[in-house]
């Protein structure tokens, strides 16, 4: 893509919360009200929006408790926790086609004390938890053998991967222990208790090999980003965080147990990886931080490896000496507390910390951060984001 | 946007009928296969994918099927038939800023023998459907009170035009009549017979003032097509149609009959107009053909008034002295049959009808025609394109 045509400009957040009491509705238009104050800017100013398409404030919704009234690009997307990258790009592609001028993305979800599965929901549930009478598509394959939640579906994934690459207990807790010590700097986060691999150790198995401790939070909150063209950022309040390049990337598979070592993933993953770079014209190794989906502790070594910031299967490895630990690992990984320790917004918390390392105002600032890479669930159809100065 | 950056450059379609007999990923799959074969390219030329966000062949589905191993970019959309202009929009939007070079989008959908109303369904069903155990959202304000279809909805909003404007059942008739007269020219239409006012009239009410052919057809059938970038569209083997603008639309209201009149809709929908016409550079005038989305014939008159064809609650007026029927009419609407006639592929068959008359090759060809507006569902957040040489 045309390098930095486009900008995120405004960043905001509700209070994150076991329970906030008010509805999803209201938690995105916090965030969305937070967001446009940051950026200096209005409703009046919006004139896209961009959201995951099971987000349960829809677009209509968005228009009208917003007063949105003259929207002229929108767009919507699936696949979860592996959106959120997409509805970043996508943003950026319409402002480059001058499809809009200033583009409103959130992510709104009470999901603290929402059960999860066994009950139809229409407020942010998740999608097979609606699968009433029968199971169709790819679940139909794993649902009747007792596999039903994504732990299931990752701790299969997690067990392969310690079997075949060596990866230990202590490469997942290392990632679940540097995630905490960003959180506790960060006053915003949820878990902010010191946690060390004995913690992590001792914590219950919820699908074996994953513990408690290797599961992001289940949380109240929202997020939003306001991303408008390159010449507009210029001009705002805030030090623009540029799109350098970003890409999606799916497979020939669907990205669960069943065929989740069929298909030859690293071939599709490596070629995805390598058109990022090579189009960014930057190397892993000029990241200064990287947010990665931390939903479950393995699936950060996943992505690790899926982008070329180590080898594949060296991911565990990879985590060893407090790599992942900011503000001077090798490469600081969710330096707000990620998914697993400040709050699970799908991604969107990720993705304001991302902007705040470039702006230079996270809580473990990595000094002089130019160059973030951002990436979506490794889990689903996915993608990756650089965002730089 | 950038006028001409994109262009569709092959179109396919499945058969359409009641009763196809086979899965809805097949449907798609023979749609895409003669999509990609009108165009000359193949599965590995494809790094794009655009859907709706209810299409039952997900992107990992289309992804497996097909063989897709290097899609950079996929998105998918959400209003149903309000979408299919977006769909267009996004993929040009991603062919210009370079996420793709070749983008697949597709519709197929099975519900010729499929109940919409009042059972679960995995495959193709819409939306509310689903709801099961308590209605949220905007529903809960209409179907209490026994609105639970669209031909419900758009019946409420007809009888309010007919009171407002004086709209006639000669008017709603002749949008089926001139669908009926375009298709009898069809080939692959499934109602061709010959239709009169009289048949209109004397067809049974659905929901009154709304009879049963001012519905469209319920049936099985899939459409694709295939965009690629300006330069390659030039060296491929059929003319391209180029995108030289759209536009989308939402307003502050829900687009249902309970808050249909409460807003001011006519002041947001003037605005989208003023925008795509003012971007384009050319005027309703201008346009040879147009394609307009038409489940209810009443939706046709809504698009005519909300794009500029003719001044608000002028829709039946307009339709008069046989303005909409082709090739020689004021405004030849709908050349293939449309939804009423056709076959109703949720805005996807108007379409590629729309790329035929670019062409020049419908069976109700417009001679010389080299502007063809395309509108998309007027009942939803929606939006149009203008198609040209």
């Amino acid at each position: 893509m045309r390098p930095r045509a486009a900008a995120i400009v405004g960043i905001g957040q509700s209070a994150f919360s076991k329970h906030l009491g008010v509805t999803e509705a209201e938690v995105a238009g916090t965030a969305i009200g937070a967001a446009l104050a940051d950026a200096g800017l209005t409703p009046a100013d919006v004139d896209g929006l961009c959201l995951y398409d099971i987000e349960s404030t829809t677009v209509g919704d968005a228009a009208t408790v917003l007063g949105l009234d003259h929207l002229r690009f929108f767009s919507t997307h699936s696949h979860g926790g592996g959106s959120y990258c997409a509805v970043v790009l996508h943003a950026a592609a319409a402002l480059a086609a001058g499809h809009a001028s200033v583009v409103l993305a959130f992510r709104a979800r009470n999901r603290g004390r929402g059960s999860s599965y066994g009950k139809s929901s229409n407020e942010g549930g998740r999608p097979w938890q609606k699968i009433a009478h029968r199971i169709s598509g790819f679940y139909q394959w794993q649902v009747p053998f007792g596999i039903v939640s994504p732990v299931q579906e990752m701790a299969l994934i997690a067990r392969r991967h310690m079997l075949d690459h060596g990866t230990t207990e202590d490469h997942l807790g290392e990632v679940a222990c540097a995630a905490r010590s960003h959180a506790a700097r960060n006053p915003h986060a949820l878990q902010r208790e010191p946690m060390t691999l004995a913690d992590h150790h001792a914590s219950r198995f919820i699908a074996e090999p994953l513990r408690l401790l290797d599961c992001c939070l289940e949380s109240d909150g929202g997020c939003a980003i306001v991303l408008t063209t390159a010449g507009r950022a210029r001009d705002l309040r805030q030090r623009p965080a540029y799109v350098l390049d970003g890409v999606q990337c799916v497979g020939p598979a669907h990205h669960h147990p069943h065929d989740w070592f069929v298909f030859d993933r690293r071939r599709w993953m490596a070629a995805a990886a390598e058109r990022l770079w090579g189009s960014a014209g930057v190397r892993p190794t000029d990241v200064d931080a990287a947010m990665l989906y931390d939903h479950f502790t393995l699936m950060v070594l996943i992505a690790l490896e899926d982008w070329g910031f180590c080898a594949p299967g060296q991911g565990g490895p990879f985590t060893e000496n407090g790599a992942l630990r900011g503000p001077g690992g090798r490469l600081p990984v969710n330096t707000h507390g990620g998914q697993l320790s400040e709050a699970f917004i799908h991604g969107f918390n990720n993705l304001n910390e991302a902007v705040r390392q470039v702006r230079g105002t996270s809580t473990c600032q990595v000094p002089g951060a130019e160059l973030v890479f951002v990436a979506a669930a490794s889990s689903d159809p996915y993608g990756a984001l650089l965002l730089c100065r």
